[in-house]
């Protein structure tokens, strides 16, 4: 086995009847890839002791490392101490340490310690006691003895949790990690994703070709989600081998993708745009219809956007198209609000009163989006998911009547949301093809 | 058995190693239980044929149903359609129904088919194709034939996987979960989740008291999750029963969380606000600092927003604010950007430029919001996370001074994303209780 193999349990009724988003798998299976351990589960089970004794048996069994997430409350269906117990083939015991910390929190806290309370004291006596910054709850890290499996209890709460994975746990799966290391190079995962918009998932796995055939290492596959197709590479094995394959293969990823490619690993589209107007001492404005702020929402994800996103108009009513943007009853009369002629019209008068707001050193963009985001408002001649996209840009100093205007129209598909969440990485993919100097190919669902 | 056992796979790479977030898995849960099917695990595993393959072999001993998703694309790494024929023990073949659809849907969207995409009319012999309507994926109906358990195969995007849940899986599952009825009153699951905001979890678990404590139906938990804290009941057994012991319960916790309930079930915060405008004919902007642009992504993700929001200003830079709010310099300079003044001065500026846009028949509302979303720029007097909210609402005709303004300070926790939403979220809260009538109660996070 080149590398430690974990698996991971979520446990809560609210995670298995889709009350609660479970977020905590996805988390820990970034940062144990990170760490060079293989992620093979994860596994969600309801409050249920007998179901998470017997999944625990069985990955114990099979991985070298079980970590499990939630059930350390106070309250009776918080069962994760009794099922471990059970797995452990011994009775739960007090501990004193564990207890003085409860009483504490609750002191520091102002309330009473609850009777409830002091079951988060229990535990296995073979087991050890994580403790927890943020709450009442301690850890627990035990040894499974028939497979020397490693497991560990963590509160299910994110901002528990996560402090307790870095602060306790992360030092001893290194040393876990390093014990699947072959001795001579260091065995590893390197991991890197491509990230391209603008193509579609089936075209950009076409150009991969006979990458994507692998079914040995270096492994590259590919992955959608709102606009952005991703290819993930995985290299396996010893240290320098398997950085010069990711290399290797990311070049003939980068090279296959082309123009589509924006960035790579925890890039964003929106911080790479942004990024892209810093350098150049760019400014940009948004005028949004029918993504209503979605796309404005985007750009102030990222920390540090004022210092080139200037703001914007969402005139989702006509009149706020009038009013704030100088969209004529000519353009909405004649071609209607859904049309290249309003978003250019939006775009310029975007362009106009930022112009009068702040004159930057470099270029002034602008990007309007108007469109049908459905569910009703559709016709023939323009279906629900009919976008038009306008960019505008204008030089330092020069006039606006030389600003230099582009719309394109897109039909996108997949109801209301992924309309609008299309439209908005549509704009932004507009905007970085012109920010960097690419040709302006036809991007997915244009038309 | 009462109920028919469903467990759920969900496939890819991309959710084993962290790297995207797996949402079908909850949204799968949460129908399937309304359907009164329980849910006893959800797994995830990576782009591997055999580990897929054992998996389905353990959970249709297990289970009635197993709802598998990703890993139908048309790539080498998707692998779902071989593991299914795998478990079934058959060769997948052609089916020219598939092919004409994927051929049909690729000459709709303007391109070549390409061969790679072929695959995806390939499925098990005894197998059943599930029409996909919003993608060129086909999903597949099974049944496992040493367990009679039912198998059902859909695509990995949100997207095309809930259509075609709804579509084609639902109707076969009603059959599924009647036969698990006991024939006499019918054995059933019933959920209600009552939302609520501007209190803490702790807070509404207390008031609750003793009903959180029942270990037989109806169970009654909380969860949180940006700024929405929700009670779940949920209760079990013969139809008549489960159906008086829910409405006991929710009448119960309505009783006990009061003016802070807002909705049930699929409400959302921003859906009663706009149905509470529309009732009365008032109209809505919005003016966005810290927010930018998320308060107004909020309100137009439900359909038919436009009917009474009209939209808004995203004034990120102080210049935007000055230019298009009237926001004065006297006012940044003596209180800065965060403060309650600027917030009033928002409000009122927005209310002012809105009212020449148009008049509403009812009253016009304006919520502006400015903070230090951080990570950066906080200082000892306002931290990060410190949000002013201002609600503005002026009656029809009345002139702009008689405008009624309340200003709230905030200091959420939990980063950049966690104060965005929390924002919009206190925003809408604090108009609610406007349009509702409510007594104006200190709100969570409230300072």
């Amino acid at each position: 086995v080149p590398h430690a193999r974990a698996a991971i349990i979520s446990t809560g009724d609210e995670l298995l009847l889709g009350q609660t988003l479970n977020t905590n798998s996805r988390w820990l299976a970034d940062r144990l890839t990170s760490l060079g351990i293989s992620v093979t589960e994860h596994l969600t089970l309801g409050d249920d002791q007998e179901a998470l004794a017997s999944a625990l048996q069985r990955l114990c069994r099979s991985s070298q490392l079980v970590i499990i997430t939630g059930g350390l409350g106070p309250t009776e269906d918080d069962l994760t101490r009794p099922a471990l117990a059970n797995v452990l083939d011994e009775e739960l015991i007090e501990d004193p340490v564990a207890l003085a910390h409860i009483e504490a929190w609750m002191k520091s806290a102002g309330r009473p310690m609850l009777p409830a309370q002091r079951t988060q004291a229990l535990r296995p006596p073979s087991a050890h006691m994580l403790p927890n910054s943020a709450g009442t709850a301690p850890g627990l890290a035990a040894r499974h003895k028939a497979t020397g499996c490693h497991i560990f209890c963590l509160p299910g709460p994110p901002n528990e949790m996560q402090p307790m994975f870095e602060t306790s746990v992360v030092p001893k799966l290194r040393a876990l990690a390093d014990s699947g290391k072959d001795g001579v190079s260091g065995h590893v995962i390197l991991t890197r994703a491509i990230h391209t918009v603008g193509i579609a998932e089936a075209d950009l796995a076409a150009r991969l070709g006979p990458l994507m055939h692998r079914r040995t290492s270096p492994l590259v596959g590919t992955t959608a989600s709102r606009g952005i197709v991703s290819c993930r590479i995985r290299a396996e094995g010893p240290a320098d081998i398997a950085r010069r394959q990711l290399a290797e293969t990311e070049a003939q990823v980068r090279a296959a993708a082309g123009d589509f490619v924006f960035g790579q690993d925890q890039d964003s589209l929106a911080g790479v745009v942004l990024e892209l107007l810093k350098q150049r001492n760019d400014r940009l404005v948004v005028a949004e219809s029918c993504t209503g702020g979605g796309l404005a929402a985007l750009l102030t994800e990222v920390p540090g956007a004022s210092a080139v996103f200037l703001g914007g108009w969402i005139t989702y009513a006509n009149e706020m198209k009038m009013h704030e943007l100088a969209v004529t009853r000519e353009i909405l009369d004649r071609h209607g609000a859904v049309s290249t002629q309003c978003a250019q019209a939006m775009a310029q008068g975007a362009l106009r009163a930022a112009r009068d707001v702040a004159r930057p050193p470099g270029q002034l963009h602008a990007l309007a989006v108007t469109g049908i985001a459905g569910p009703d408002g559709g016709s023939d001649a323009k279906p629900v998911g009919t976008v038009f996209i306008a960019r505008a840009t204008a030089d330092p100093g020069a006039p606006m009547e030389s600003a230099e205007i582009e719309v394109r129209r897109f039909l996108f598909r997949g109801g209301r949301e992924a309309v609008r969440e299309r439209s908005a990485r549509m704009a932004l993919a507009m905007l970085r093809l012109k920010l960097a100097g690419l040709r302006t190919e036809r991007l997915l669902w244009e038309i």
